[in-house]
């Protein structure tokens, strides 16, 4: 009889949970997990969600963001946007209940997209300081706010009004937040200044204006007015879907036909390939969708494999680009003067499991940035800083499979977090960024997205070690150089005087001493236009020939401007000169003009040489794949600096590594996670 | 006008997100985040269910779990148990919906809580292969069993159910769970088998049966019929209870009086206190608590710090036990035939935020264990193994805190993971683990924690550093004793012959030579019996005289096996006999037996002499705090080895941070986790 008695016991405890009680037991899940911690979460919801709006609204976000302290480990938050505000009927729902939002059902590139994030905070509000959280909202065309204070029935998961209200707003439109919650403010890594300073690198187009609980005024000032590319929402993609979830889109289709459902309903399947699929699968084409069994639907994943189908669109994406990264990092880290930024690489969109994702990477290298340490690492997935569990990221993963030691940064054993005066920035883009929990702080270890952080940081990497090289030959060079032009004529004409013979000209001694073709680029910017001029003197005994390319950003070069008129001009920005003869000790000049640039935008010509044996140079790379004994010759002398060459093994095994694994997992499964 | 159809755009877009829908798309949060991973979480959720069924209804749980192969990346996955079964009504909403169970609101330590798990499987199962998920349950009086498929509405978050049926079934009662999932099957670390193992280690009340897709066939047999104590369910205690929680308890209390509110609905709080906690608080004892405001409630909470209140019962809680854990691991690791099980150590249960937990570990040293790399760690929490975000887990960072050189492992730097022929299990008890995401694959990094299990690892290393000292002394004298055996008599024959004397009585030179205290212990199991002798050999020149004290398993010993009579017997298990007088080369024997044990329980006796010189001794160790010049002088000789006094240092640096943690958070908040 005991038994029994348990097993109706056990059921008559059985009961539904609310998932605000689950989430309300287990707020550390949700990134409130330390009074430190719970105040940066608080703000990063509030923040996230106004860009999202702002951005989707085309608006230049406008953020105010202040911290009050009420009292000892309670703190009033203040978050306040220029969006496009919030119409009355959804504002309870969208702060007052968990999983509630409208972006979690869209494919695209977002912020939020749980639905979790800004009623998390309402919630960790009333639980810890029993307070309702107060939000203003204005919409263009209403003259007056609509105010409502509100709290969260955890029981029933729905929003409780306390008090609403209109009220009259100075400003066209907006949302204003208030929560007073438990916390703790500190200052330094992992805070709310940290964290909005992150934010602002990868938003150069926002304005975040932030006073702190010791009453700091902070403004990060918006650097561009260019907005993000408004992202498309995408349908899924055929590759990476799930039987269970093709049969369940089957289910609650409304075509009624399969070739229509196929096509509609994914990406990237035309009628054509609609059909094709229905062949291979063996289906009738017009058949209804809602009849599709198990076996079939089997039938189709595999024809789906079968097919060829364009990989996914990317502009459901938008990745920050290479100019504005550089800008967002010069705009923040400006005052650490850095030697040198390494020009960002934005990868190619690619996909895992359906998901389009883009990946980008910057270096900000020396200047006061600290070099005994170990570099600093930004962490971002779709535009948001990541602060926590840095660890198990695989955006750091990435970051520790690269051999920095290739580019001029110290790395035990080639492997891990590397040391040196370097700022480390990683931006994955992504529909669906696949966070390893609600809290949002870390990437799940998936191999295709690694690969690409890892391709990324070596371009980017490569760039560095060039810049390093240039750096050192010239600095090499410069000393011998000076030595000569000061000695050489002293002596000359001491000795001159005592045998009274009038002083000979030594260009050519110090030419044959020299024996260096010395490229020096200086850039002046002035009435909006960057004014670049390139002096290629001879320092060698003889008069040289030379074809000299310079790398110029498309579409902003002053053609007429240009002098000596280039034998060449490729539409990728490619410029070149032919330098007929340059005499020994004479030098040959070069000038242009770019417009449409800030002048942040541009520092530094990237330049080569041709048509000249490469280790007479100071000052350019040989051009890649041209004057082919050279460039081996010039290789063979490089090879302990591992040119692009020797990457190309390492490549291929990714690769290898990557097929196995579509092989493996059918392209849907890439995400072998046992290491993180 | 743009801004506005956007507000409203945005607006028509929201909407609900299921909750089930929300964990379909995330599905790696909840532990399916790759092929090889969703087959271990898919055993792991059954097998964790049936235990806790099994328990509850005071059944020695007998498991089968079984996987087969169905085509590639395919599995069949079967658990059988033999638990209470479960009443027909309740199965569908257990099985087919995520957030219900029976366990999520009592305070009681259990292994699932959350009402996610095997809900989970059910929908990653139709997700992955668009199959139902299989139950079959009896309960002890139907005779026949009720069989039930079904799957999970993920838009609604209800079961479906696909057909059901009353079936015969030869069992008593049980619950049989059949769901078929993509996976991909591996064996050796983070594999079924793996994580089979590590259960039955601290389930040694359990047997569980293993059919691996290979056909391998393993059984973990029971190593003990002893159930686990069974938990009560407390109530939340005063300490650490938030604002917003008690505001909600006071609003839904039954109660109409704020005293019998307070006594009735929390833990630890008489009639007494609760007077006291009004008064301190200023507030009405017969006042309506559902009248109790914000101001009040703070009033009540800082009362609640002012007023002294026992700390929560601990019936909550039910630790392995020492003798358990050394069951389990023997019976486990037997065939690594380790050198020493490390008596384990179980904590004293304390307290975070509300909490009450406990922390047991336990060492296995030597035997095959492989020497060179870094010891294996088993982390548990509330007896499940966790084999995921090692890295990032509480139970893992307690144990890298602990300088393990002290204790005879190799540790770079005194930190981090150290390298040896050892195991170290650890496991963490609590009513409410702090996992850090729904996988429940690691804890939390609450300061509380950490410390505990470092305390507890630093006496169990204390154990490793005396077996380990023992030996090396053992071993060193052993040698000497046997060359001067062996060597001297031969010289002594020898020479008498030459000289022709009659050989000579070696005893005073040998123990000239050897001058130790030679402790030696045999340990001989038969008849249900452990007779253990004790023989004292004196290799020195003269007579001694000295106190021997053992430590015996408590109520075990049989008082009138003992021989010689001891001088004191303590209830702790101390013996004690005082040898009055051993002449040299001559020996004592001591012995007696012990019932009530099993053979495994029971290999070795603590042993301590006082009343002489410990530098002596060999076998045993100095009773601590006796014979002051010598412990003091012992304690000179082996300072090297960091006696126990060395650790008090550290012990008060921790005290102090966990003290200062306290005053700043308030007990209730003593999370500070920007560590992990």
């Amino acid at each position: 009889m005991a038994v029994k008695s348990i097993a109706e016991r056990l059921a008559q405890k059985q009961r539904e949970i609310s998932v605000s009680e689950f989430f309300e037991r287990n707020k550390h899940i949700l990134g409130f997990d330390s009074l430190t911690r719970a105040l940066i979460t608080s703000v990063k919801e509030g923040v996230e969600n106004s860009l999202d709006a702002a951005e989707e609204a085309g608006i230049l976000p406008d953020l105010y963001v202040e911290l009050e302290k009420l009292s000892r480990n309670e703190y009033k938050v203040i978050i306040e946007d220029n969006g496009p505000g919030i119409i009355k009927r959804v504002v309870p729902k969208i702060f007052g209940k968990l999983l509630y939002g409208s972006r979690f059902h869209s494919l695209r590139q977002a912020r939020g997209a749980q639905g979790i994030g800004i009623s998390a905070v309402v919630m960790y509000a009333q639980l810890t300081t029993g307070r309702p959280a107060k939000i203003r909202t204005k919409v263009k065309e209403q003259d007056v706010a609509y105010e409502i204070e509100l709290m969260l029935d955890t029981k029933k998961n729905k929003p409780q009004k306390v008090r609403d209200d209109f009220v009259v707003w100075d400003k066209e439109h907006g949302t204003r937040f208030e929560a007073i919650v438990r916390g703790r403010y500190v200052s330094g890594k992992q805070s709310v200044y940290e964290y909005l300073r992150a934010t602002a690198i990868v938003n150069p187009h926002a304005r975040i204006e932030y006073k702190s609980p010791n009453g700091e005024h902070v403004i990060f000032e918006r650097a561009t007015d260019e907005l993000p590319m408004p992202t498309k929402e995408i349908r899924p993609h055929p590759y990476g879907i799930e039987l269970g979830m093709l049969m369940k889109m089957a289910k609650y289709t409304k075509n009624i036909k399969m070739v229509s459902f196929l096509k509609t309903e994914f990406e990237r399947i035309s009628y054509r390939v609609a059909r094709e699929i229905c062949e291979k699968a063996e289906i009738p084409q017009d058949m209804k969708p809602k009849r599709l069994n198990l076996e079939q639907g089997r039938a189709i994943l595999k024809a789906i494999k079968k097919v060829k189908i364009m990989s996914p669109p990317t502009d459901c994406l938008s990745p920050i680009g290479e100019r504005l990264i550089r800008k967002g990092l010069k705009n923040v880290l400006g005052d650490l003067k850095p030697e040198f930024y390494c020009p960002p690489v934005t990868r190619e969109a690619s996909v895992f499991a359906g998901n389009p994702f883009a990946v980008e990477v910057g270096i900000v290298y020396g200047g006061d940035i600290p070099a005994d340490q170990q570099v600093e690492v930004l962490r971002y997935a779709n535009r948001v800083p990541l602060l926590y569990h840095q660890g198990g990221c695989a955006l750091t993963v990435g970051l520790e499979q690269v051999d920095w030691r290739r580019y001029g940064l110290e790395q035990r054993g080639g492997r891990g977090l590397p040391f040196g005066p370097a700022i480390i920035l990683v931006h994955l883009a992504s529909t669906k960024v696949p966070f390893t929990s609600e809290a949002k702080d870390a990437v799940a270890n998936i191999a295709l997205i690694t690969e690409e952080i890892k391709r990324g940081l070596m371009a980017c990497g490569r760039k560095l070690r060039t810049h390093l090289n240039k750096r050192k030959k010239r600095a090499k060079t410069q000393e011998k150089f000076e030595i000569v032009q000061k000695i050489l004529p002293e002596i000359a004409t001491k000795s001159a005087g005592i045998i009274h013979r009038e002083v000979p000209n030594l260009d050519r001694t110090i030419t044959k001493i020299m024996d260096v073709i010395w490229i020096d680029e200086s850039v002046e910017f002035s009435k909006k236009r960057h004014r670049v001029t390139i002096d290629v003197y001879n320092y060698t005994p003889t008069a040289k020939k030379l074809t000299l390319h310079a790398i110029i950003p498309n579409g902003n070069l002053d053609m007429d401007s240009v002098n000596p008129k280039p034998s060449e001009v490729k539409d990728s920005g490619k410029v070149t000169w032919t330098l007929k003869r340059i005499p020994s000790s004479k030098k040959e000049e070069i000038s242009f003009t770019l417009s449409g640039l800030d002048s942040d935008d541009y520092d530094e010509t990237e330049l080569y040489v041709s048509g000249i044996n490469p280790k007479f140079i100071i000052g350019a790379e040989p051009l890649p794949g041209d004057w082919d004994i050279e460039v081996r010759e010039f290789k063979r002398l490089e090879v302990d600096e591992a040119p692009e060459a020797d990457e190309t093994p390492a490549e291929e095994v990714d690769y290898d590594e990557v097929d196995e694994e579509l092989e493996e997992d059918s392209y849907g499964e890439q995400q072998e996670s046992e290491a993180y």
